[in-house]
């Protein structure tokens, strides 16, 4: 394919700024890591953004948002008009991510990539792919031609953030049913049951559980087919907004931004993406861990270890907006703290 | 005892207070529960605080430092001078919490409580308790005088938190061999033997580890007939630090300031202060799991649930200036979401 820009590596990660901050680390005035897994942070981002004192102060915030075929099968404890009125929300304010990308002096980009209802809500992208996904229990959820412009419609959110300055990318999305798309899809990619990945979204019965498993199954022997290639199940069994994640993902290794994961949904585009393309990995942190049970799974097949774990289920990217400040105080405490010579304190003996 | 002050009840929490913020939680645009526990931090902030939106601008962290007698037994990484010369360093502006106080816009208050060489720091209360405790190894490590002044050295930074308007205070601690004190100290309260909670503090090697059981464990065996009570091990096996760690705890309770507890010592300090004054458990919220191994058992047995996980075993305060933006930003969900019925977003059927 001519224009699979997917699969251009990602850039590389600067050795000598990553060996250099791991030297000052070591100089700082504390014990010898006793900054944890925040003194690897301050390290890695070094080494992504090309200087000794990285910082993450410019953010931005992209929602992606889209309505699922699958939803007819009765997999959601919400109706899937909800979809539309939290893009409004989004944009007036009461939403999560809109009150923490407030807080956090975020930008937020909102951007609808196809709802069951057409809608025209100024102050968001409506890139009107379709009015939802087809239902992926009867066929692909999606045609090639939505694939590539959900894949596109990721990219160019990168794209803005990168030509807006942002320092560090955060994927949300918000779509009525994703809990049982990103399931389908990681089963896919993990080659696992759905019963040992499936979960109450937000808010299902054990018995909507057992129906969400059944229905992930069928699809799966459907599609069984596409299940070997993660491109291939991201057309078979995604949704328009994991589609535009994964896109995103890629971009942000592409054009050198930091990108920090959210939680299952985003978790998953961040597999299916690692999957089209490894070399992004090095480029995503990871939010939290949330309350979905498939995300233990998810994060262990990425190496992942989040920030944060606090039992959320809320999507939107707050879970990632969440960990924000502690991002922010991991450069602050890195390119900020004293050396031992500086402050004239004794380093334990060598 | 007349002047026992830390006996005197914990203020109520206003339940009518926790009520409504519980209603209003299941009322704004998100699935139910889907801010998993920063929901309860939310609800319980706003009844310690007494109103439904509670918030945590102010935030008051005290440092309080000491030296230790047992330090003779050889069971620190670190010489025993550091503890002077970070004094130094914090109020120079270097170290770790320095850095934090200031992206929070905390203020600092820096309590020498009695170090091995009496130090005049500008910006430092020297409150000369004495030259570091005694050696615990060979008899109490603090007359009650010192237990007493040193209580009351904590509950005094509280008073000063309170007339600044904190809505928040944190404790952090500084004193070469304080994991040592805080590991007897744990012993002795959950009836533990040493290997179960000892751990590498600042850094010891297995030998030192080794090494720092069995002075601990021979501790316990001298100081048998104290450890029945709280405040009797307190004197027999605490550090000044501690002591006002747990004088600060009990005072924020009295006071009505919630207390953010930091790690492994300021844990222990929280253990032997509910083991004075139950009543105070309420007020308090736990910063970090951290890396000591003990850690884990302690909170366990406060029934406490940390936010944050990241392997950190700094001190200072530093874990829990790290959690603050959490609990802002819970606080700024709790009180600036929408509800559904602001929003004109469906919620699920009841």
């Amino acid at each position: 394919m001519s224009n699979a820009w997917w699969l251009a590596p990602a850039r590389d990660v600067d050795q000598a700024s990553r060996d250099h901050a791991l030297a000052r680390q070591q100089q700082l005035t504390k014990p010898t890591g006793s900054l944890g897994r925040l003194e690897d942070v301050a390290v890695q981002l070094a080494g992504l953004q090309g200087r000794l004192k990285p910082k993450v102060d410019e953010v931005w915030i992209a929602i992606f948002a889209g309505d699922h075929g699958v939803v007819a099968e009765g997999v959601s404890a919400y109706p899937q008009e909800v979809t539309g009125q939290m893009l409004h929300n989004f944009i007036m304010g009461g939403a999560a991510i809109s009150v923490l990308a407030r807080q956090l002096s975020a930008q937020l980009d909102v951007v609808d990539l196809g709802t069951v209802a057409p809608l025209d809500l100024p102050g968001v992208r409506h890139l009107n792919l379709g009015p939802g996904t087809a239902n992926f229990a009867h066929g692909p959820a999606m045609t090639e031609a939505q694939l590539h412009a959900a894949l596109e419609g990721g990219r160019d959110s990168v794209l803005r953030a990168k030509a807006s300055g942002a320092e560090l990318f955060i994927g949300g999305e918000m779509g009525i049913g994703n809990t049982t798309v990103a399931t389908a899809l990681a089963c896919a990619l993990l080659d696992c049951p759905a019963t040992s990945l499936v979960g109450p979204g937000t808010g299902l019965d054990a018995e909507g559980v057992n129906h969400k498993a059944q229905v992930i199954e069928r699809a799966l022997r459907l599609h069984a087919d596409a299940v070997d290639d993660a491109l291939d199940s991201l057309r078979a069994l995604g949704g328009f907004e994991v589609a535009a994640l994964v896109g995103a993902y890629l971009a942000c290794a592409q054009e050198g931004i930091a990108a920090l994961v959210d939680g299952f949904i985003c978790s998953v585009a961040a597999l299916v993406a690692v999957g089209i393309n490894p070399s992004c990995r090095e480029w995503l942190f990871f939010g939290h861990r949330g309350a979905e049970p498939g995300h233990r799974l998810v994060l262990d097949a990425l190496q992942a270890e989040p920030l944060l774990d606090l039992g959320l289920r809320l999507g939107e990217g707050s879970g990632a907006a969440l960990a924000v400040p502690l991002l922010r105080l991991t450069c602050e405490l890195h390119n900020g703290m004293a050396t031992f010579a500086e402050a004239a304190v004794a380093d334990r003996p060598a």
